[in-house]
């Protein structure tokens, strides 16, 4: 079983076999058993008509699934209410707490708890639990080596649009 | 203020204002008060170079917001234990339970608490919940239009990938 997948980035193995939700897919190809070759058939895969893209899609590997998933948290955190009454305030805690248990990369579920534990999900506004969501982000992006965000933007990127772009 | 967008869709109004989570990108900037130009700009952009899409990316519109959330959605029912424990099947029913709550488009979140009144969420296995995510789907697909998926193949699709391509 290699150890590093041709992304550079090592693999995650689960019961002794690659996670998918926990790799690229390359990497994901890459650690299958006897799929060594596989990654020059992705490639090629690269040019096939859209259809057969559309008509087959994979699961999502541990990019894709980030993606989505910050898109509806961001989303979520732009339409909670400026002024949430107890009960949403609960709901929106539970939510982020079962998230954090039910997340299918499992690894980076368990980083995410572990920034509940250290930074309370701040729920008493939607202005608090948007930066506290977008801060959770930079978290992540940090451990990535990607850019932060200016998370005095964080309306702008997942609320309002940009300014002067409407 | 239009009654249809330039997908030929009805434009979803909330509180007098087009709602940005509920509609396309490109409805909602035609809605925008003395935006009807807008989509001319939008086509321009597609040919911007990437790195500006990167750095200003808008919040997501209906159609990104319910790819990635079903993207999550199927990912969760994928990694839902064989053999949940009754604390899991609690768990995922109040997950579900509040994401039809608080997921962004209102009437997206009406239709499918909707749905989770008359069709029960299955959580006894990791294929009642696949399934029965599936099914939730394609009632989506068939209200949209789109072409329903076969729920037979639910976890090549969202787990094991497709058989002869691993």
């Amino acid at each position: 079983m290699p150890e590093f997948g041709p992304t550079g980035r090592r693999i995650i193995y689960k019961d002794g076999k690659p996670c998918r939700s926990c790799n690229t897919l390359l990497d994901f190809q890459m650690a299958m058993p006897g799929k060594a070759a596989r990654p020059a058939v992705i490639a090629a895969d690269l040019t096939a008509p859209v259809t057969v893209v559309e008509d087959k899609q994979c699961p999502p590997d541990v990019e894709l699934l980030g993606r989505s998933s910050w898109t509806l948290l961001h989303s979520i955190a732009a339409s909670y209410p400026a002024n949430p009454s107890p009960i949403q305030q609960e709901d929106i805690k539970t939510f982020v707490s079962i998230f954090s248990r039910i997340y299918p990369c499992w690894f980076c579920a368990d980083d995410f708890q572990a920034y509940i534990k250290k930074n309370e999900v701040q729920v008493k506004s939607q202005e608090a639990f948007g930066k506290w969501m977008c801060e959770a982000h930079n978290e992540v992006n940090r451990k990535l080596g990607k850019k932060e965000f200016d998370c005095n933007l964080w309306q702008q990127r997942w609320k309002d649009g940009w300014k002067g772009d409407n």
